[in-house]
């Protein structure tokens, strides 16, 4: 067939059809009605306008093809069959164990760079690609990519409308598959594609309405997309859900599930093609120049300065940014609390100032990452709780993202509970795969900063507001997944696990314990996880008691990461645990602590209890 | 002073300037240039517009101020001097230790319906309780929502937007102080008013520029704001940090903290002023009808019936609000799958379709509430995540919340990670005051929606997708912080902890255990938080050892939170922990328990392999 005529496109759309209601059959569940209403935006792009690859995936040059509505995935895998990627037989595995085809696009398709499924999320990241592609790659790739219509109902779409279109990211197009059905039936906005436009145009976008299954009108809708240079466009398509198979076309009810009967599906699509679509490969390019030093200059601390955690981070990072031009820093409009802003002076180019919108900053990280950048993102430990979702679907795309939150606990002082961290250490711990650090000095800090560039997966350091001493020297290492142990005799009645700012309670109160004849063993646990086990057990034979003081819920915190070291059958030691149990106000930050009872007189008085108890 | 004059609305605006200064520099701390910005826009608003009775902070015809830039709770609180609800001497107390007048505001002060702080969450509870005020309060109040120009960078601003655009709550008037700088330096869109108008009216409001420090100006726009029938008004206000304070005003840098100089400040704004505003109070209004049965007729489920819970959920629901007109229904567009369509249909006014915008779901719930009425929102567990940031300020604004997660866990199938709640109980677990809940049968369930209408704070019900077989009676009980013994016998070698999906695969492990004449106690952990800890102390105490099985990340959920029952300094069991630990893809839901190693098999090796170390 020619492929330059119209009627190439056609039947190309109608063989995505086909093979999404094939591939969603033969698994028996899947969204092939989601599938159809797009099958012609994607006929269009794939054979006409996307640029890429499928041999060299890892090409600089490649576009990017992101569906934020990943429940689309049998239109996706469609594409991927019709460019020769995949196999008829690799399609038909779609949806069952083993399969790469899992019911919604993941990384571990060479060709996917996020995971998607959760709706809202793949425009967000594709505005990081974009501007990866802009600010650091400087490479001429596009991004397309393809939005259900109800997916615009989350804020995260209108976040990265509004930093796409600030940035004036003329390398991205959206392109919303207006089929006016949701899950449970009509979209708030149905076929109103003005609605959408008005929303658009008024966030700065070019904005292009099109009949979706018309594809002499998507071509040139794709055309003049390509001619907008100082913007990016939206492509608002009306189109049918289900199209082409008359027993589920703009129907209700047929969300999410194979059409009834596939073998008349497929006849009315007009049967099987076997259309092989030679995908335009991109220019050449070159993947850009990246230092990688081994060795950062981190700044020193003399024992006994006075210095917030925050701060050493934000020297830690700036000077690993010297070492390292893959790093690049993320900020919530908090550059000057959580300290990123000393990164921002020395690499200003690497430096993203993201508002304050915290999903989208996480997203735009996670789209660098995707193109081999090292993000570090950062804004209070309380406000990463609002990207929460984002953090989630991270792991899921096995995204390499560094975190750091500022302000954690009560002992930020008078702002109040709004502004403290009180559950991230339950957030991140939960996620799968990734790291939690918990800092309580300036030289710990900084040397956590260097560990975290290196380590895989979502990495999270837990900042504090105030000054702190610091306590260890400059060349200690600390490594993830250690300890520290800073006190210890042979008489510990038991073992006070502290991280960030209760050590410093812990230290003072094992120092007034022991002028009362009470030895207590004080252990450093800054790596939250995972756990020193090893430092754990030893900890509990020796002591027999562990006594966690967190300023965090006692949910899900240190109270609970100790756990993680005795749950293997053998004897657990006993247990105490201070938290924040009570709702803070406003008060001091030493007030705080008091007031939370995770000061150096609670941990005494907990100590103390014990003791008596246990000699009883 | 003639309070009709324009000259008394700047007297007033000054003074309220004044009181900013001097609570936030009695203080050390606090927001007094974002507080001065905006004086003159709530000095004609208490002047002239506001209705509320300060004396009766819970007459139904009281308008609703809600400032959702809470960081300017000093001139919230200065309002409230003027107003005569507070004392000088109070004012003065800010932000210490005791005082209601937190460094933002919460709900421990009565006329502050929710608690703000964390930005972009302000406007979204206001279209809560706007939308109450129309469908639900049927009342003439307004809703005014006082937003910084920072916060409008959160989606979750511009899903209220979309959603009081659509529903056309003219009741609702959102005052932007658009003073261009941010926390650490010029927002996004400076003083381009015209930014913000395009996309508000994008979302179709109607929208007002004004010169925010000029009375008469933002009198007019009151008053056209009034006029407005058909849809929410947004006045955009040009206005300058730290107005009237030479030292600070329109300068960088002065952002959260008291002016240099106080006492020079509160010369230059012309000294101290005792006005005191006569706000003018509400018609005379009736609280809404809510009849509150004590006995709903909860659907019944006979044992062996196969039932999923998230159905069992839905009917329960709806059984549940036509015995208690005070249950109101959200959903995100998911109502199909949550179940909670069976209370659509049957309760159609007093459900809300909140389409996929989770964030403007819980917040839109949160305004409810605060009006009287009982919110059970319901989406997947995963998407719930979406919403932490506003869950964790839920907690704080001590609003009692019912939650329902369905489709948790890995045994959902084929749809894969991106869909399958597996970090749900760790958020909601560490939120405080929650209740956590995660039943296994269609009973159970049934129950526990009665149980978790009359509790406090935020309740949270897990549901699973697939049907399960009813294993309890219809008129057994469930209180919350309770657990049911399934299995149990003298030669109990551990216990089984189980809770929702997980329970039939112990009860199916016991079995085969058994045979091999090894007997394990199955306990059903339904009430998560707070646990049963009578009960595991006593299956510690009877078998030495808990084998804990969760369809769950390993962290934060089931296995920590038995932990809660041994915090006491008293011997603890062995522990062994069956979670999810790697990454799912798509499978069906039973192959996906045994890839998690979490079905009766799994279980049932892993107390094979202690029993045999035992015996050793």
């Amino acid at each position: 067939m020619d492929t330059t005529t119209d009627r190439y496109l056609t039947e190309l759309g109608q063989q995505l059809r086909v093979d999404s209601v094939r591939a969603s059959s033969n698994a028996g569940s899947g969204h092939a009605t989601s599938s159809m209403s797009a099958a012609d935006l994607m006929a269009v792009l794939l054979a006409r306008y996307l640029r890429y690859d499928f041999d060299w995936p890892d090409h600089p040059g490649n576009d990017h093809l992101i569906f934020s509505k990943g429940h689309a995935s049998p239109l996706l895998y469609a594409c991927y069959k019709a460019a020769g990627a995949i196999t008829d037989e690799e399609l038909l595995s779609f949806r069952t164990l083993g399969s790469r085809l899992e019911g919604h696009p993941t990384p571990r398709l060479p060709w996917v760079d996020v995971a998607t499924g959760s709706l809202g999320q793949g425009l967000p990241v594709g505005t990081g690609i974009a501007l990866a592609g802009r600010r650091l790659d400087e490479q001429p790739y596009r991004v397309w990519v393809l939005c259900g219509d109800s997916e615009m109902a989350e804020g995260s779409v209108w976040e990265a409308f509004e930093h796409a279109g600030y940035e004036g990211l003329s390398n991205l197009t959206a392109l919303v598959d207006v089929n006016r059905l949701g899950q449970r039936g009509p979209t708030r906005h149905g076929w109103d594609l003005d609605a959408y436009a008005a929303r658009a145009a008024g966030f700065g976008w070019h904005v292009i309405e099109v009949d979706g299954h018309d594809v002499a009108a998507i071509d040139a809708a794709y055309a003049e997309a390509l001619g907008v240079q100082d913007r990016p466009t939206v492509i608002l398509a009306r189109t049918r859900k289900g199209r082409g198979v008359s027993a589920v076309e703009d129907r209700e009810g047929m969300h999410g599930k194979p059409v009834p009967d596939a073998e008349e599906a497929v006849a009315e699509l007009g049967g099987p093609r076997d259309l092989r679509v030679e995908v335009e490969r991109p220019a050449a390019a070159t993947a850009p120049r990246r230092a990688h030093g081994t060795q950062a200059r981190l700044p020193r601390y003399e024992r006994g300065d006075e210095v917030a955690t925050r701060t050493a981070y934000g020297r830690a990072l700036a000077a690993l940014g010297a070492d390292r031009t893959d790093v690049v820093a993320l900020d919530g409009e908090v550059a000057d609390s959580t300290r990123s802003e000393y990164f921002a002076k020395e690499h200003p180019d690497r430096f993203f100032e993201c508002y304050i919108a915290e999903q989208e900053m996480v997203a735009t990280a996670v789209g660098m990452q995707a193109r081999g950048w090292t993000p570090f993102v950062s804004t209070f430990a309380a406000f990463l709780t609002r990207a929460h979702d984002f953090l989630r679907m991270a792991s899921i795309s096995r995204a390499g993202l560094a975190l750091a939150g500022s302000h954690a606990g009560v002992s930020i002082g008078q702002d109040g509970p709004s502004q403290m961290g009180l559950e991230d250490l339950a957030m991140f711990r939960s996620l799968h795969g990734s790291t939690v650090l918990y800092p309580c000095d300036a030289n710990q800090t900084a040397r956590l900063v260097a560990e975290m560039a290196d380590a895989a997966g979502i990495r999270y350091l837990r900042t504090t507001r105030s000054d702190s001493p610091v306590i260890y020297a400059a060349d200690e290492r600390f490594p993830i997944g250690g300890s520290k142990l800073l006190r210890s005799s042979p008489e510990d009645v038991l073992t006070v696990v502290a991280a960030g700012v209760t050590v410093h309670e812990a230290l003072a109160a094992a120092e007034e314990l022991a002028g009362e004849g009470i030895r207590v063993r004080v252990l450093d646990l800054y790596s939250v996880k995972p756990v020193d086990a090893a430092a754990l057990r030893e900890a509990a034979e020796a002591t027999g008691c562990l006594l966690t003081v967190e300023d965090h819920r006692p949910e899900g915190g240190l109270g609970d990461a100790v756990l993680d070291a005795f749950t293997d059958g053998q004897p657990v030691p006993r247990l105490l645990r201070l938290g924040v149990t009570s709702m803070p106000g406003s008060a001091s930050g030493s007030e705080q602590l008091r007031e939370a009872g995770i000061d150096a007189a609670a941990i005494a008085t907990a100590a103390r209890r014990y003791a008596a108890a246990r000699t009883r």
